[in-house]
């Protein structure tokens, strides 16, 4: 590998032959010298889980023929994927991971349950810059076309500016043809939870069984929100820390004399 | 059930059968109508994943004869069993819910990993006051003694003073005898991070894994982070929040240009 080059790191959750890393792969590729290592099967919804109860089996595979980068598929979470290419199958610390591009909207409270995200702010932890990608189409037909602009938009600037220290960056780009996205907007996180059902079942043998479904409520009305800027046609930018104190509460917690 | 008892929700992610839920659960039964709903088997390091591609079984089960908590067993992550009780299991909403004892800690970045804290900041989520326990031995003969008079210290007061908006507590004990152990730190997130290594093997049969082993390195020289409190004999109490939007970050990232 050419050493001027930046060595970008690329994962994500849907599983390494997803459309969605394809697209990330194919801009990257523009930028530096690129590795893949992804999940071998969908680890979507995996949040920041990691293996420590079992082994690991990871394989570097050939998807796209002639393509510069090198590919490895893993058989762990997308977190196991960050911390096996960044401790084991690298031979330098890349200069930016790049996570993506999600099928399905990573905005709001969905930020904890992404494995997409998780891995994006696994290399932060080590200090490694780091973003994750996200279109609101989870359709594997999903058109990644319009998002390119964004996604070489956000290398750009982060390989010419750094990150601040513990801060990774979370970008949801509206499903909109690319002459209807408005711009960018730096956002903070909008205050919204799930509310579930669950849908009972009984299995051919008797025993009753449970599918998780739910539905997202967004409680917040504020204009700097990343679900505001997605319902009016923005990419939105979150920046994203992994310490999660609250620190404005301790001072009330302080109160209760312990 | 008695509506003028709090309702309490415990769980845990190192499974319903382990001795640090008993400890909890032992303590839970003083203060309210307890129910549990735990993982069928370990679910350690699940971090905030959830099963949305399977099946999630949940079954009634009685382990302690004689016992005054309902029990249900669950075949997903401790953040489903959080989900499946709210939604599904509980006729009402809980007024508490305790996750742990975990066997292990759970300080600084182990809160991000952590499936015991998953399930706390899971019914954060949805306004629920919550507290994470984790006790810094990983033994099955851990002696839970000596924790259980601060988990009644920290429910007798979140239960008396109810829990700022977005914030669960992330509680952490160290391995001492209670004489030893000096009283109760509120504290912030130690900025640590882990060091892995990847032992590598080649199975009967030919093909290369890997386990996941890692080194803990501490950066943070502060005298008011969880680390520094545990070190020194105190159990650390860490405000911890779901909003991930790193709001300093926001300015700095607006001077990109976007």
């Amino acid at each position: 590998m050419n050493a001027k080059k930046p060595l970008i790191l690329v994962t994500n959750d849907d599983g390494i032959t997803a459309p969605g890393i394809r697209a990330l792969i194919e801009v990257a590729t523009t930028f530096g010298d690129v590795v893949v290592v992804a999940p071998d099967a969908p680890q979507s919804a995996m949040g920041h889980a990691i293996t420590i109860n079992d082994t690991i089996y990871c394989n570097s595979i050939l998807i796209d023929k002639d393509a510069p980068q090198k590919e490895y598929s893993c058989s762990g979470t997308p977190v196991d994927c960050v911390k096996i290419a960044i401790n084991e199958l690298l031979d330098r610390k890349p200069d930016l991971c790049l996570s993506g591009v999600n099928h399905g909207s990573n905005s709001s409270i969905n930020v904890i349950y992404s494995g997409t995200m998780s891995a994006a702010v696994e290399a932060g932890t080590v200090g490694i810059p780091s973003i994750g990608f996200s279109l609101l189409d989870y359709s594997l037909e999903a058109d990644f076309e319009p998002a390119k602009k964004y996604i070489k938009l956000m290398i750009e600037k982060c390989l010419a500016q750094g990150l601040p220290s513990g801060v990774v960056l979370n970008v949801n780009i509206p499903k909109l043809p690319q002459e209807k996205i408005k711009g960018v907007k730096v956002c903070r996180q909008a205050d919204a939870y799930w509310q579930e059902k669950f849908d009972k079942r009984t299995s051919p043998l008797g025993r009753d069984y449970y599918w998780l479904t739910g539905e997202f409520i967004n409680k917040d009305k504020g204009e700097d929100t990343d679900e505001w800027a997605l319902a009016n046609g923005y990419v939105s930018v979150v920046p994203v820390q992994f310490d999660l104190t609250a620190h404005h509460a301790i001072k009330d917690i302080n109160t209760w004399d312990l």
